[in-house]
Parts: C-alpha cells; structure tokens; sequence
C-alpha cells in the first residue's frame, strides 16, 4: 500500500548551485550521499513528510546525465512510500503496469526501490520505495 | 515559510484514461474540480499529507494544452503550502527570484497561488500556495 510521497526527484547539473536556490525559499540540504550504483550524487532536503532529492551525475553515463541532456534540468520521477514493495510489485505485475524494475533492488538511503515504466503511468517515472527498517 | 508540498501537478490528456493506472496501484480520486480561468479540469487524487492533481486541458490555448503538445504527458509542477503567501512572495523578491506571479491569485480549490518561474528554480515550475482558510 502506497502511505505518502518519499521523495521527488529533481536532475540538477550541480547541487551546490541548485542549492542557492532552495536556501532562498528557506529550504536546507540535510544530508549529501554518493550513489556509485547509479553514477550519482544526491542531496537530501525535508519539506514535511516528504523530501526533495537533488540528483547530480558524476558521470555522463548516467541516466540523469542523459536526462539533462535530452531534457535540461528539472523534475525526473516522484517516490512513493510502501509498506510492502514486493506486494506491490506483485500487485502491479498482476495490473499489468510495466515496470522498469521487476525485483527491488538497493537505492539511496539504504532504502530498497523499483522504478515502474513512464508508458504505464501516462508519462511520469514513479518510483516505488521501502525505507531502509 | 514553506510547511509541506501541497501537491505535485501532472499533465494528461484525459482524467479518465490516467484515473485507470493511479486505482490500479491503490490510488483514488478524491474530487474533480473546473478551473474556467485556466482551462482546465483538475482531479484530486491524496497521498499523504500532498495530493497528486491531474490536470487536463479543457481548450488548446490552456497552458497545460502547449506542456502536453511540447513535451507530452507528465510532471508540469511541483507546489508548496506556505503559512504567508503575500511575505513569501516579498522574500522572493527580496532574493532576486524570477516570479510569474508577483501577487497571489486565485487557484483551484479557493486556494492563492503564485508560481515561480522555472529559469530561477534550476528548470522546475514552482508554485507557492496558501490554503483556503
């Protein structure tokens, strides 16, 4: 079951100049994270329940890098929270939604993730995420 | 002060069709609302604290119209719930953010909105919103 947005994940060239912006809008980074896996760095900022992700690629091989690139800087998927992913992935498979990710697999935060395929979900890239116990 | 987000805006083509795939991961519309002002429909669909509103063109010159023609179905923005729209706007200024809106206006829901503009906000459309009271 889905329980609230986790993050929206948000492409950026570099979080230091990104986060100029947000500290005017009273917004602060909590907490930065490498994500070799992904070819990313990550910056982490609260805004009640939920949080803005700050995703900067460390390499142009990245899947962000080649988002900039096509799309220039700006919002890349939303998480949700859930309380069972493989339930939900099962659940998906069932509803026939294409997914990117059919088993979870490890993303930032310690936090178990799968991403479900944007042509299921009218042209948004969701993510599924069960927080790190 | 920005509290929580508000909602996350998303374009589509029709309501109807997108409602199918949000029931299908356990999601559901809440209210569906007519914005005449903007040209367009717009459903409520809570997640948490935030709400995920889909937002469907009722015309050709609404702006979601040209989003979706330019860039097809997807996120369109991201909002925020502030405490004080008219000194978050002042803040904005007093900081050199770009705004589209300089003062509040009417939104959906009998809310005041004001949107940021995206070239300030490292290419995301931002909107501030101050709940109907």
């Amino acid at each position: 079951m889905i329980k609230k947005i986790s993050h929206i994940g948000i492409a950026v060239k570099s979080i230091e100049e990104a986060a100029k912006f947000y500290e005017k809008i009273g917004l602060k980074i909590e907490s930065i994270e490498e994500v070799p896996t992904q070819k990313l760095r990550v910056a982490f900022i609260p805004v009640g329940e939920a949080k803005i992700e700050l995703l900067e690629p460390t390499s142009e091989e990245s899947a962000v890098a080649k988002f900039i690139e096509k799309k220039g800087e700006g919002i890349q998927h939303i998480a949700f929270d859930v309380d069972d992913l493989s339930e939900a992935l099962a659940n998906n498979e069932k509803e026939g939604i294409q997914m990117i990710d059919k088993e979870p697999r490890p993303g930032a935060g310690g936090n178990e993730i799968a991403f479900l395929h944007p042509k299921s979900a009218f042209g948004v890239l969701y993510e599924f995420c069960k927080k790190k116990q």
